[in-house]
């Protein structure tokens, strides 16, 4: 696939310094980009890379436009960030769009689908997916391979499951979503009443309801409600390998890395982060533009925004086990602290 | 679906107050109930939600019978919770039986099951589902849709694999089980020789025993053994996304929260509980009764029943960093300590 | 399936002492074995053992030879732990081979396989895979059950992919791998520009490269690459549930425990290891020779091998607390002691 730059700068806008009809084979990073390449540099602080990459032509900020024009073609546009973001967009669609020619029926013979399911325009379904009775699936989605779709759940618009994913009885998703492969959305909270020694499990009578362009990244899991709903808000991006567990509550915007873990019944706010690893702790509550790093684990509501940290600092092992065998005595250090004070 | 009062005590017996013919249409938390809900109190502690709720009917233990009498309907029990958690199976599997009406045949045409495979009385299994040769699913055992049980491998009587599961040759789960989607039954233990530099592999030769009544979590994992047995005992209940490394022995009635982790050969006790995100490394062992907290990482057998932690507390990032920092140089903070203390 | 100790020692080398046609029906651990059971005795620390086992025969280095001698028939062999780790090997071949006279067709005749994928000699493909257009697999590759290879995707010899695989569009996997069940190969990376407060997706264009001899565990996930490919070398060893972010580099005989979490951009050397659940954050640089211990977070770039840690010591909860409340002052501490030693 290769596009111009006048094709590009049509399809995305930005001024144009340099010659239109140059024609970009891929789009790369400064280090690896060649003459087909197109990069960006979207901070001052690459600045110093503008001089020295191959790269054809380089999509800039004004501030960095100055020395982009020096060494060629480029593409000037306020957020070189976002501008990269779009481009990555229209230039898979249009990869797509080339393959779609050649692609098999939009509903593969081999899938299961019941009578009872609706199924809106554009709609493609995928080798041996099975759809259950009263599905809906919205105009414009795609079904992958193998997925799930068990009975009343609903896909809106234009949303893409992966193959391999399962949506379980009675859970949505909205609109404009992505849904990486393995995903089990709708699996059995964790629920158990214990009697003599005996867990009893707790039915979960609750499903999952996510919102519009939410994405969620390969093989996690959404647990269904006990009672009521489980709850990702419009624009919620997660990872991938992440637990959020049953009744769980997050808000607009929240991104969440890999392998984290949101255990039953927390809340979290809107425009929320969540670093890889890190774990929040049940029940409790996260105000919205609350950012945990990664690897922390959240034991008490927070309800400032900020930044919140919790992580043992690595250090070489035999530091790190001198440093730790006196942290298992830390409390008493302080009490000799304080001993110490009183007699000086 | 809808149920009286009467009707739920006649199947889960309690003392019932109030008008018999009250309908229910929903179980939902205090929060949440409105007239046509059945919600629940079981401790003291909520004792306060009583008035305020606007559930139609509250189950409560006797302690809690005046405040609820004096509301409304309630149905009086000893243990509230437990009630609770029979009314949830109960009110499940009157709305599975009204689905299971219309439901598609037992066995779905599209599965494929090898003829040696010996399937009992009132087994279903799911579309695409394959069945390897010699392969036994006791009576009234569900197999998903797409789920893959390889030779020999073993369900028993009345356990449920939801879609998209894998149960490897040879293991075997019991009765009365729960498995939920993208579980991983039998996978190769993680085990190597190093040879020069280069990895060896050592073939995994044993298999998984999973007792009776035992749940798994969705994408969880349980490796087969290098030579003998993985085994999970019976009543033992995993959450989503766990990984239970080879040899492991887990006993009877423990239970493990999202994203935990346990490294070959560790033993766990019966009646241990595992926090989410919990780690217990290889080779150790854990007694009866040990509960270890969310994210806490095992590193030494612990022989005496009680709750154990070890988290890094989280705190606003910068005070985090400062203390963080120091913990670099505890030890010898505690050697300038131990030199005032001579001077003193 | 049983052997004759000569049998063995012709296939795999190694001096035999005793009884050339004693019948071993079993491998085993020491602990387990019985009069049918071959076992081994890599290292001096378990010599104690020889005496007690009831194993048939054992596997013993020269230095053990004389104990192992005289309580029976043994193989001498200067590394016991690998020659076991190839005797699991050529078991568990002959194990199968066994089997194979009974398998089915190579292709099964349910699976969906484009006609321009190239599939080479030898090569088998289970129920309801899915093989889109431009795949190539090589000779004598085993594409499991319901496993999904996007289009263009390709399969180096011998490689295996157990039941339930996903390897995305253009991703390639070299010869003699092993895939686990559940895991997907190509799913997009984790990549948003933030833009008046929403996420906006950056399509995720390069693809992933997997060198020969590579192991992955059940249910892991290694995402594409942004613009360039995410690589993992020849012989790297991830274990289950093991998360790989975009453009990730793992250098040559790496090998990761399970629940592992490698974040964006990071590069990883050649012979590392690093311990389950631990957590590698995004852009670092590990060098050759680096060992992470379980459950550590590396921060910041290491440059030098060796073994490094970071883990919160895990205590009983009442201890705990103390010291992780009074770690939350830790800074202030070190300053009261330096007060401390200007007055003293």
């Amino acid at each position: 696939m290769s596009a111009t730059l006048a094709e590009i700068c049509a399809a995305l806008g930005g001024v144009l310094h340099g010659e239109p009809g140059l024609s970009i084979d891929r789009l790369a990073s400064l280090e690896t980009a060649e003459a087909d390449s197109l990069s960006f540099v979207a901070q001052a602080r690459y600045a110093s890379q503008i001089a020295s990459t191959r790269a054809g032509a380089l999509i800039v900020p004004p501030a960095l436009l100055e020395p982009a024009r020096a060494r060629g073609a480029c593409i000037e546009t306020p957020d070189a960030y976002l501008y990269f973001a779009r481009l990555t967009q229209w230039w898979k669609a249009r990869r797509e769009a080339a393959e779609q020619a050649d692609a098999g029926p939009a509903i593969h013979p081999s899938a299961l689908i019941d009578p009872t399911a609706r199924l809106g325009e554009g709609v493609t379904v995928g080798a041996f997916a099975v759809i259950e009775a009263g599905v809906v699936v919205e105009q414009g989605a795609r079904i992958g391979a193998h997925c799930v779709l068990e009975r009343r759940a609903q896909v809106g618009a234009r949303t893409r499951l992966s193959p391999r994913v399962t949506l379980g009885h009675d859970c949505r998703i909205g609109a404009d979503g992505i849904v990486h492969g393995g995903v089990v959305i709708g699996a059995d909270g964790f629920g158990f009443a214990l009697h003599q020694g005996e867990w009893i499990k707790i039915e979960q009578l609750g499903a999952v309801r996510i919102g519009d362009r939410v994405e969620i990244g390969a093989n996690s899991c959404i647990d269904r409600g006990a009672l009521e709903d489980t709850v990702l808000e419009d624009g919620v991006k997660l990872d991938n390998l992440i637990q959020i567990g049953h009744n769980v509550q997050v808000g607009r915007n929240t991104a969440m890395a890999g392998c984290a873990g949101v255990a039953g019944s927390a809340r979290i706010g809107a425009n929320c982060t969540v670093g890889g690893g890190a774990v929040v702790l049940g029940h409790l509550t996260l105000a919205d533009g609350v950012h945990i790093s990664a690897a922390s684990v959240v034991m008490r509501s927070i309800h400032q925004p900020g930044q919140y940290s919790g992580v043992f600092p690595i250090d070489d092992n035999r530091s790190w086990e001198k440093n730790a065998a006196t942290l298992r005595q830390l409390h008493s250090l302080r009490d000799r602290i304080k001993a110490l004070e009183k007699t000086s």
